[in-house]
């Protein structure tokens, strides 16, 4: 089985895979790295790989925008969901007081905006693909620096100049396991186990037209009448006009409860424009996992 | 009075403010520049500006994560809010095939994440504080181009290699108005007028503990019993923990409406965190002023 993520070697999405092929026992599988996001979200579209395993949020930084927008406009259903601790650290070749560029993921550079504010308030700021290509870059110059993991800086013969410089210390990303395919109600998921409905999770992308008031309060009265909890909401622009969106809910559930087949019935009934993305086992059943690079 | 903008000229933010400017006959005022995002909200807080006038949503890359958290963080009420259309250019002192760097803000490379993968796959992408900021710089060199508006051409002698640039042609940013200070229920603002409910928005921040099912859904009743219309809803990590986030709310009405105040008495009553950032004038009532650059 091929597992594509965001490359190259020591990213955090490299992580995940491993912890995600552990969980899975897939030793026999065999990762592929792809450039950014969106490329390894469509090798996984494209048949490039059996799976793409792809960020989805940061727990300082919030969603990732282009995920969300691929989950719209491709066919991929979500099998499964990791959640990786994040520990970025300012890695160089030289010493702190040569470094005038720093360069990482946008996320990356968000989730440490304090730190740059007050520490490298001059340097400037380089956007890559990940934040591994941070790393790999910043081998070329002695000026340049990455934030991005311990691994890397191992990966691409990096000092760790400083750890843990996200601007909170506690930093989460949750990732999204992707599988080619239109997502169809209450078929059983393959290579994601059946789970209860307390330990699983659906997410959908629900569209409510802009002007009619209380739209949304009727999408969650579905939920709340059932005693289903929202685990996450999430507004997305529709790009059609300012002011219009799309919402992406996650929930607890399976989608072969019979009650979420009712809620989902219920929903399809107010909107024209309903996307299952997948029914899977939410992350905290890899508690039991007990790897140290989890949650 | 002093309007403090992220800088520096030719910026979207001075679009918005000399909009905001002709709206309120305010000739006599001052535009003040700022490095970024942050300096130019933080103006207005320290008394750097008497106002300060900031991104906060663009129609297709969505909220602007540092302003939501600055809202959050800091005191500061929202007295307006102006929308602007975005054309992004492509600009360069050179020709298009000598492009290797392309600059902008992060905003502004997600805007155009569709035509940077087609044409320029291979750029170095660069984050600067704003877009004006990397007009500015790529004066410098023949290689580098920024991704700018066609004002920023003309004030740092660039060439628009290509026009409007953007994944979809409709690109609108929405920015705030800001004073310093605490707002208070029902005290009339100063400097913006006072409006009637229809024609009013009230922005609030709001914090559900994670683990109460429907507390959401609670909260969009008091509004949806009321028929008060919600215009947006979005969620922020509240950098607790994955998964908890605070909900920042704008509806239409003003909380010196009846009804507005006895909707947000009920809110109150819900939640222990509830912050009002501000009642104002929505912007549809500048469409009167019919600018070609307004919405």
């Amino acid at each position: 089985m091929i597992v594509g993520v965001m490359g190259p070697e020591g990213s955090y999405s490299e992580k995940a895979a491993k912890l995600w092929m552990q969980k899975y026992s897939m030793s026999g599988s065999e990762l592929r790295y792809f450039a950014d996001i969106e490329d390894a979200f469509l090798a996984t579209v494209q048949g490039k790989s059996d799976i793409s395993i792809i960020p989805i949020e940061n727990s300082i930084e919030g969603s990732v925008g282009v995920t969300l927008d691929l989950l719209l406009e491709n066919e991929a259903k979500i099998v499964g969901e990791i959640v990786v601790r994040i520990e970025h650290c300012l890695l160089s070749k030289g010493g702190p007081e040569k470094v005038r560029v720093i360069l990482s993921h946008p996320q990356g550079l968000a989730q440490c905006r304090h730190f740059l504010k007050k520490h490298f308030p001059d340097a400037e700021l380089r956007s890559t693909g990940s934040t591994s290509h941070a790393a790999r870059l910043a081998g070329e110059f002695e000026e340049m620096a990455a934030i991005a993991s311990p691994e890397a800086a191992e990966c691409y013969g990096l000092k760790v100049l400083l750890s843990n410089i996200q601007d909170k210390k506690e930093n989460y990303t949750r990732f999204i396991v992707l599988k080619a395919g239109k997502k169809t109600l209450t078929e059983p998921e393959t290579g994601s186990e059946k789970c209860s409905s307390s330990a699983c999770k659906t997410s959908l992308i629900v569209y409510l037209e802009k002007d009619r008031p209380g739209a949304l309060y009727e999408i969650l009265g579905t939920f709340a009448k059932r005693k289903i909890n929202l685990t996450k909401i999430e507004s997305r622009p529709s790009k059609k006009e300012l002011g219009d969106y799309y919402f992406y809910i996650d929930f607890e559930g399976h989608d072969s409860d019979a009650l979420v087949k009712d809620a989902l019935k219920d929903i399809k009934a107010k909107t024209d424009t309903l996307k299952i993305l997948g029914s899977y086992p939410a992350f905290k059943t890899f508690r039991s996992v007990n790897i140290d690079k989890g949650y």
